[in-house]
Formats: structure tokens, C-alpha cells, sequence
């Protein structure tokens, strides 16, 4: 996907919403573990339900990983089942991945080939080798770590560099622009740390961000949208655990469709009309609010 | 596995070799190819033939992630059959992983309790709750990235922090060293820069180091054990490609083993025995040249 089709995606929807599919066994409704592959199982209803109001879905590996073999089975279905049923979703693997040169470019094998990945998260430490082979699939995208959402990121992301006034997170954005373009490089920048969006912005003021750290973490969507959003929207927002375990009983799927529509989705089709992005369109009832009503008012279990 | 007991398998071998199995399909003897499991085919021959020469072997994860589900498979195999078979043998999962503290926290779990791996290879980038989760595991082991081998680790590694007048990688171990201690933590520190192996030691005298890059990358293994051997011995030294693929006939197990003998597991010798680590036997045939005699001498076909 590129540049453009992922910004009109954005405003076809009014919605930067990623959800992240953080699946863990111990957490979702127990009447899945009876079914043959839980994990596909519930990412499946929580994409049928929920891939109105978002742009994009982040399986992260560390929870196919913990199952095994089974596991990367589940994250297959899933991502193939995502990709064959709505190709205009945006689908990323949050893998943090990086490695020699030779190496990464098995990885981007792994997720760009063997697997139908849009995007792959991956760590800045090992430098531009480690990253540009990611970056020769047209139409796919690396995301690189930045300035991270978790607490550690204090401990080297924020160092000044003597030579350059730069810090860390600051020069990994500065450096990798120069091996990639707004075409196939993002970055991750927490909305735990939104204050230090307006400086990212004078460094990267194209680039999409893709933003965790919203819900569970405690970043606000609206400093994000004032302090990150560029004329191309130029944010994904992600939100996983808030979402996707909204609720554990059978109609699970429709309580996190709830939340990423009122909690997400809403206010962030009024951030995009509110910095000139969308038209208002005060007398259409918006398709949203249709959608709306046919999973919430008519659903059968009370939310 | 502790580090006493990896000090003294390092001793009784005379070797302190990791063989990375790099396992790339299309670099394999063409024979393997109509085998059931070419990976773990090719990976079960080669420890099979050079386990007496090695202490240590490295599957890097990217290889087995390229073939999807299947090479998940293989490497699971792997890693089961050296632990069943030669329980002595270390065996860490080349994985560059790290995450937020809680999706760390299922990494462990992927390597350390789904697959039996001792250690883990972990990014630095996203701080101390990134790495503490795998700490927490008993003989277990996290080995941080601290100086790649690599040509990317001249973009940020090298940054000197203007607050505390360390360069980034060595701010890394400083820092590290107070989450961990010997028993748990070890650091990446590649051959290729073995100049600054006496620096990294005065900040970590004890830990063991994993250095790559020795071999196909150029790194001098007179260097890394004049700079970095420790009274422990202190090192564990990767090569892979050089090893793994010596020869791709069909005994080419054969042909790694002579390498892993003659280039790495007889000078690895001498080097513990000249810092006085191994006494040094005159008179009687060391096993080594034994075993050596086995695998070589009597080989069927010419190496």
C-alpha cells in the first residue's frame, strides 16, 4: 500500500484507528478455547467487527511466539484472513526485528514474501544496514523504533549526543531519512511522550508516526492529534488491550467495536475535520453512525 | 546452564566455538532438499559431526522465520534434539528481540519455556523493562547487543553522550550491569572491532561475551582472546558461515568439523592454554586429536 491510498484510506473512513492484535490465551473469552485455533478465531471477530472504524491491525509476534508452531499458524490465518478479505487494511507486523545486513534481509523475506505484511516494526541500534533491506519492496514499509511509548525508553532514547545536540531518538530520525523516503519509512513515537512530538514534526514533518501508548498506557489522542497531525493526517494510532478486551463474554467483538468507534473513531473523524482535513457534513447521518447502529443498538447482548 | 558450569565445559573442550546455524535453503547440499526437513536435516549433521569441537551453537531465528510456519517447525526440532541429545551444549536463540516489559515478558516465554533455549540475543533500544522480563528466568540468559559487527554499528553505537562521556555502547553495559549480574547477562561484541574488546572489559570484566564476525566477516580470533578473555575464559566466539558451509557434498558435515577443528577449536585451545586457563598435556594425544582422527583421517570421501 502507499502513501496516498493509505491518506485516503484515512479519510474514506475518518479514522487513524490501528488496533493492535496483542491475542494472549490467558485473556480472551474463555468459550474460544474451545474452537480449533482461538487465536485466529478472535482475531477474526475482531476484525469482521471493528475494521469499520480503523485503518490498520498490528499483530504483535511476541504473542504468536509464545504459542510456537501453533502460533505462527494462528498469525498466518490471521494476516492472510485480514489480507483476503479487506485489501485496503493497512497490516502490520510489530516484530521489532533488526539484524546484519544478510539477516534482515531474510526477515523482510519472512514478512514481506512468505507472509502478506504491509509493515514491519523494526530497531534502530544496528544501523542502516540492518535497516535498508526491509526497504527495497515497493509499496512496504518499515516503521522504526523511535522514541518508544514504556518506561526504559528514558534509559538511552533521550541521550545527548556530544557532536551533534541531537538526542538519540532525535539522530535516528535525522540518519535513517537519508536511506529511505515518506514512501516506505515510519516511525514509532509514544503518545506517552507527546510533548516531544512538535520537535519530531520539525525533523519528520512528512513521515507517517505510528502512535502507541493511547488507552492502557495513558497518552491522550488529542495532544497526539495537535502536536503530531500533518496535511496527509500522517498518524496511526494505535490502541490494543483497551480494544480487544473490551469484554470476555460471546459478544466480545461488539463491545470492542464500541469502544474503537465512540472512544477512537469519533473523536478522530472531528480531529480530522477540526485541522481541515474532512468536510463536516452536519446534515448526512455519517456512514459511521449507520454502522454504528447495526452492531450496537441492535446487538443482542446489552454492552 | 550457569556460568560455572559454562566455564567448565569450556575447559574440558578446549573450546570456546558457538557455530551459528545460519541455515539458508539455498545455500544447503542440494541433497538435503528431498529430505522431509532439509533445515533440521542439515542442522542435526552438523552438530552431529562438530559437537566435540564446539560449546555453543546459534540458530538465528531470521533463517527459520523465512520459511514460515515449516521453519518453525525445523527450528524447534533443533533446538530440541541438541538439548536432548547433548544436553551439555549451550544453545541460544539468535533473536535481536525487545519489546515493552509485558510483550517481552512472552518472548521469554516463546524461547525459554515453549523452546528450551539458555539465551537470548536482546536489543538494547527500548531500555531496562524491555530486558528484565527474561532476566528473571534461573540459568537462563539474556545477551544484550553492546558493539555490532556489523557496518550499521558506526551510526549510533559509537555516539558520545554528552552528559556522561561514554559512547552509547558503553553506556549500554554500564547501565546493564545494574539489572543483571554475570550469571544472567552477557553482551554481543563483535570481532571486527576487537580494538575496543579492552575498554568493554574494564566496564564488564566478568560477563561472557558473544562475539560474531570472526571468519566470513574479517575479525581476528588472536585479537578477541588477547583483549577479551577473562580468568572464566569469557568468550564465547561465533562463526557460521565459514562453518556450516565448507563443502556442500555429501559430506559436508565432515568438512565443518575440520573447520570448526583446525580453525577454531586448536587455536582456541593454545589461547587457554597460553593465558593459562588449560594446562598444556606434552605427552598424551589429546582427545581432540583423537576424535579428530575419526571424523578426518578416516573419512570416506577426500575434504
Amino acid at each position: 500500500m502507499d502513501y496516498k491510498k493509505l491518506s485516503s484510506e484515512i479519510l474514506s473512513k475518518g479514522s487513524f484507528l490501528c488496533i493492535g492484535l496483542d491475542t494472549d490465551l490467558t485473556k480472551i473469552p474463555k468459550h474460544l478455547l474451545d474452537t480449533e485455533d482461538p487465536q485466529f478465531e478472535f482475531n477474526k471477530q475482531i476484525v469482521d467487527a471493528t475494521h469499520h472504524f480503523a485503518i490498520a491491525y498490528k499483530p504483535n509476534l511476541a504473542f504468536y511466539e509464545a504459542e510456537g508452531v501453533k502460533g505462527w499458524q494462528s498469525l498466518e490465518k490471521t494476516v492472510c484472513y485480514i489480507k483476503d478479505n479487506y485489501p485496503d487494511l493497512f497490516v502490520i507486523a510489530d516484530a521489532k526485528r533488526g539484524d546484519i545486513g544478510n539477516t534482515s534481509k531474510l526477515y523482510a523475506k519472512a514478512f514481506f514474501e512468505k507472509l502478506p505484511f504491509d509493515a514491519i516494526t523494526v530497531a534502530p541500534y544496528m544501523g542502516e544496514d540492518s535497516i535498508t533491506p526491509f526497504l527495497e519492496y515497493p509499496n512496504k514499509w518499515v516503521i522504526l523504533l523511535a522514541l518508544t511509548s514504556n518506561k526504559g525508553s528514558l534509559d538511552f532514547q533521550h541521550n545527548a549526543n556530544a557532536d551533534t545536540d541531537q538526542s538519540l531518538h532525535q539522530e535516528v530520525l535525522t540518519k535513517s531519512k537519508k536511506w529511505s523516503t515518506k514512501q516506505n519509512m515510519m516511525y514509532v513515537v509514544g503518545a506517552t511522550q507527546a510533548d516531544k512530538l512538535r520537535e519530531i514534526r520539525e525533523i519528520v514533518p512528512d513521515n507517517f508516526l505510528l502512535v502507541p501508548g493511547v488507552g492502557a498506557q495513558g497518552g491522550s489522542l488529542e495532544e497526539v492529534a495537535k502536536y503530531g497531525m500533518n496535511d496527509s493526517c500522517g498518524l496511526i494510532v494505535n490502541s490494543s488491550r483497551e480494544i480487544i478486551y473490551a469484554s470476555n463474554d460471546k459478544n466480545f467483538a461488539g463491545a470492542a467495536a464500541k469502544i474503537a468507534f465512540e472512544k477512537y473513531q469519533q473523536p478522530m473523524r472531528q480531529y480530522l475535520q477540526a485541522y481541515g482535513l474532512l468536510w463536516c457534513n452536519f446534515f448526512l447521518p455519517s456512514i459511521s453512525s449507520v454502522i454504528y447502529g447495526r452492531f450496537f443498538l441492535y446487538s443482542p447482548s446489552k454492552i
